[in-house]
């Protein structure tokens, strides 16, 4: 099978986008090639990973074109070009237009900060799904991997693991535990992506042995 | 601190009423006397299991009382003549009146067999609960023990425990997975209150050595 080519969008900080560029080097992620990352925001410290890592970096300022879709479409000309197969959403806050996720249906891959379908949906995002965990008082969260589709947050579920809310947790210490296990999870999907390791069934994503 | 006083209402088969029984027994629970168990389904092998085990069993059917206030009023009335201080709700399939809830306010416990707020909420019980985990695809499941409030499983929450779904699990194999902790949580829950160890910070149930 050929390699798969991989696009990160990231609007931030880029820890997520850093545990793709760790699990290519280190092994973890197999038959993949990050070939690009982008992002909305000029001052994203993903676009310094990616170049600090010989990665083409890339910012597409939205203030340069008319709407959202025409935004999409730049992006999506872009992967085109470097004839991506996976994108991987890392701490990206721009919403895909239909048109995006059409083009790359079952090719796109997101984490999110909650077990899923607790804690998500538009407006849920960052240091907001954390706060909210906390004041509803459940004692168990977690992340979840998995495919973007027209929704927020309702595709298919890759990958989900659980998290333990302690009594003294705070936002950030929460955050930085659940952050812990996005960086597994993340090169976890990516690598089985890559190697065709997942199925889909209706809603399931089953995982096969290659 | 004195004895607290248990009623437990059951629709049914009463495994979760078995684990609190056994919970007595075996010393798990203290400080608890289980005084009575209430259904409204003469054929409930809960009612069974309490007189199996001495304790009082009362069926109190719901076709004698014009509605449901009534009825609930009816079991409010024998439990206020037991001089019950806490109310376990086991499978019991009826929904409380505000009036009842008001007059056990933090004082009711009830198990949910997902991790609330995921697959909760009017409409979610019994299998069905599993059969949309299996259908919605989430890899991580798990049960709930919580205060009742006036919504449905919307009230603070006591406990919780993830329970992974595996790719062959089919509605049965994860409902017998998923019950096996709820009989952890259950009578871990209905100690912890009996014990005086339950402090209540806004929704968030506090859980304090004594």
């Amino acid at each position: 099978m050929a390699e798969k080519r991989i696009a990160v969008l990231a609007s931030g900080r880029g820890t997520n986008l850093q545990s793709v560029i760790d699990g290519i080097k280190n092994g973890n992620i197999n038959n993949a090639v990050l070939q690009l990352v982008v992002s909305d925001n000029e001052r994203a410290y993903a676009l310094e990973r990616a170049m600090a890592n010989g990665i083409e970096a890339l910012w597409i300022n939205p203030r340069t074109f008319k709407g959202s879709e025409d935004y999409n479409d730049a992006i999506l000309e872009a992967l085109r070009k470097r004839r991506i197969d996976l994108v991987v959403l890392a701490g990206y806050m721009k919403i895909l237009s239909a048109a995006f996720v059409r083009a790359y249906r079952d090719a796109i891959i997101n984490i999110h900060p909650s077990l899923i379908p607790s804690f998500c949906g538009s407006g849920y995002y960052g240091e907001r799904v954390h706060r909210e965990v906390l004041e509803y008082g459940v004692k168990v969260t977690g992340a979840t991997v998995h495919f973007v589709d027209e929704g927020t947050d309702t595709g298919p579920i890759i990958l989900q693991q659980a998290v333990e809310v302690l009594p003294e947790d705070t936002v950030d210490s929460l955050a930085k535990r659940v952050l812990r296990i996005e960086h597994i999870l993340l090169p976890r999907a990516v690598d089985l992506y890559c190697r065709g390791c997942l199925r889909k069934e209706e809603r399931r994503v089953i995982i096969e042995a290659n």
